[in-house]
């Protein structure tokens, strides 16, 4: 293959019999070749996810993807094909804490995530800094006299005009509106500071803290209309004592915060998480 | 010394200047060596708390219970000593899952707990047998017609007549009374199979499940008369996944329920564990 | 299906193009259904694994294994079809600290592992009793003024009968033969109380403690000639600190033993690890 | 008290009966109050070590020093008064790998750290370009064909004009010389990116993919002349399987080396560090 490459495949539709020989079948007819491949039959959903790393030339994926449709015909299946290089837009929306965003600045200058920075949303003056200090191109949106509305709608611009694929909530401390994010849907990760559904809403670390708890968590999760309560997509937790005051709660939780949404933003971008009824297939 | 032990000495009392040297110069008085001490001002509560652990004589223990007594009335001071070899009675209730249980006898086996394990009361047979595979005294109080006073009221003549200091409550599926509880205040460690305040109440495993977490945990906590709402002793969590289903939550969380409750008990019992307004500090 | 059951269908072969398609093929040929799978690529080996579950009447399974045989011939692929209910026999092996024995006598009682209890040797008494309180067949097999040579023939014998296909050293604290783990070559689980390769040999909670590590581990491997080097199954830690003694990292370390140990035999009878040029590939 | 502000004291000394009563009475009699302490009196070395967090005047501070230095003698005890706003200047070492230099950078901007970023040396351009983009002042000292006699005195003429009381080598790839660590005895954190004693030397990730290790972790601990031979400071692992290669685990590392590092730093800057034969003492 004069331009062999490594595409991400999905796909997702009710199981059924014959389904990993039927998808194995239209990339060995295309004459691809199967890297990797992980699938999840939901035992409660009845829903096949699989997810296949191959290699073909973009010739065989012209191939591949005319199979496919004979197949997303044959079993209501949905499915996408990646290739290699595509390197989806990302916006990164902060607020005063920057923690998270200097993280992930950090991974995308060492090409840990599979996308290319495109723009940073801040309504404060100190995230428009950080994002002109590293060449991104940013978008100042203060919360002053203008509406939510029309803040959102000068967002929503920005992000189309950048063709945004994935929108990162890296500590923004705003609710996006429930149109923004079906504008958006499936494609807001957002980074919560406790170990979801324990201590939801704005305070988790002085909630923490008052309830004394002997671990602090963080929850990456795509975000919905309902706070706090869309997909989880990955949970960590540090050890915490009761020596800790609240700044030493924030302290520490910042580590795994910082880890937790870094890993969901990598999976995502790597095609590894799938939505299933409110809960995530992670293949990772 | 011809008679040197080593004692645990607790002490809590509001907060002052000259603490520390005066509990320190009461065991020098004393004659006593100190081995290890920790302490702790908490800078909500505006209380201290310390732990030592110091080498007497039974004579000089004597000695320094005068000391103590001074001490509790200069500065509001609440204290214990403990001698070495104190090992206080230890009563496990338990009903259908015995994995809890099994890993404490375990414990107790290897003298890795600082008590002696006098009770297992059961509301199942399966517990009491193996209490008696054991030779442990065991009470057998099934949930039939009987009312729960009248089954409460045996309960406790029964851990008053084995001098019971400590009840553990190992995956016990029955509420205590709030009387019960008040007769035990500050002696009854439940072990629920969540990371509290996360899925509190009976299933939390099928919660755990619906919720689609990434981890799942199990709390020790002291029991009152809020369900699930005592003072924790210990966390911790296990990673699990979208693969797994609610008996595979149940199996991983078995593990982390036995070293969680195994931790809080050794702890208690070694004196580690002192509860400050609904929290706890633990000198582990 | 009249007679449908679980089955466990494995492959190991070199990686070739198409392979996927050819096993999901046959299963799909003989009628049967993937309830989940599995595979692995190595970049270095150039080894393919794979692991599936899959549904089958017992009828069907004899279609599949004769295509599977046509596969074997095709890829040079070894495969292996496990069906539901074939419970592999056991063997514990054990010294004087029983922790681990207990912790998976334990497992076997509650279905927790796929295989059956059927043996448990030890050269102290102390492991042979708790055989006996169990209803577990046992062997004494002393180290006194018999040869190795000898102790090891009746061990061997006594496996042969017991038709043993898998013999875990839980904390079984004898050098087995290269002869005698030629016999049993990889069947035998070994745990290890460091995380290798740190601290091999006899002692590693005295290295340990002597070299001021901050964390203590575990791990389990496949027992091979080259003591502690076999392909590892599965590592933890534990944290420690400066106030652990020799005896409280031992105290420490059972914990995660007993864990480690357990997730391997686990992982081991449900058809889970496959070797791979001595690392393991493992579909946890 | 019209000055009052915290400091830290340190004291290391033989073990002897009254040392806890004899320091609390210097503190108190300078009417210091201690808001905070930790003692360690180590079973082998038969040593003593305490940290204490006192509220004093500046006034009250030199009456403590005369007290401290009476019991310096008496008790052969070394000791340290810090007193709050002591900001001691460190220097960063870095060569190509920025992750860790990226992350304690962010930490000194946030005052996490309780010191001043004050010089960063690297052998590599963009080592130091990182330093000018912070403005934090840089000492380029490329390996080329000076001597690395020449080198190290330029390297030490720097850390002498700033001051420096705190060196850390942040993925340093130089081995300095005994005599460079001599000079910044005990004051030389370095990280090493494997769980040691587990893979030393210069390519621990390899090391770890070849023996097929289920966990990677990384280390930190005081530069001594034995390479990866000083006293750990602090450790931590993360989980790893057969599907990640080298670079999967260097990128996996880097997460647990940052985290690492900082705490490391960060308890060295905090006094929570002591050395006792070999090992550290770590009131964390």
């Amino acid at each position: 293959m004069s331009d062999a490459m490594t595409a991400v495949l999905r796909v997702a539709c009710p199981d059924r019999r014959g389904l990993v020989a039927a998808v194995a079948g239209a990339v060995l007819g295309a004459s691809g070749n199967i890297r990797a491949a992980e699938q999840h039959s939901d035992p409660i959903s009845r829903r096949f996810f699989q997810r296949m790393l191959i290699e073909v030339s973009s010739e065989q994926a012209e191939v591949l993807r005319v199979s496919l449709q004979d197949l997303a015909n044959r079993f209501a299946m949905a499915w996408r094909l990646d290739l290699q290089g595509h390197q989806p837009p990302v916006a990164l929306f902060v607020s005063k804490q920057l923690h998270c965003l200097h993280d992930l600045i950090d991974r995308f200058d060492r090409a840990e995530l599979a996308g290319r920075l495109a723009l940073i949303v801040s309504n404060h003056e100190v995230g428009i800094r950080e994002g002109e200090r590293h060449g991104v191109p940013t978008l100042f949106t203060p919360f002053g006299d203008r509406s939510v509305a029309a803040i959102e709608a000068e967002q929503l611009a920005a992000l189309a005009e950048a063709r945004i694929e994935l929108l990162v909530m890296a500590r923004y401390m705003r609710v996006l509106s429930p149109k923004f994010l079906q504008t958006f849907s499936g494609a807001v990760i957002n980074i919560h500071h406790s170990f979801l559904p324990a201590f939801a809403g704005g305070k988790p670390y002085h909630q923490a803290f008052e309830r004394g708890v002997k671990c602090i968590g963080a929850t990456a999760h795509y975000a919905t209309d309902a706070l706090d309560e869309g997909p989880i997509i990955e949970q960590d937790v540090v050890r915490v004592s009761h020596r800790d005051t609240v700044p030493d709660l924030a302290q520490k939780g910042r580590d795994v915060e910082r880890v937790v949404l870094a890993r969901a933003v990598r999976w995502h971008l790597e095609g590894r998480v799938m939505v299933d009824s409110g809960r995530t297939v992670v293949f990772a």
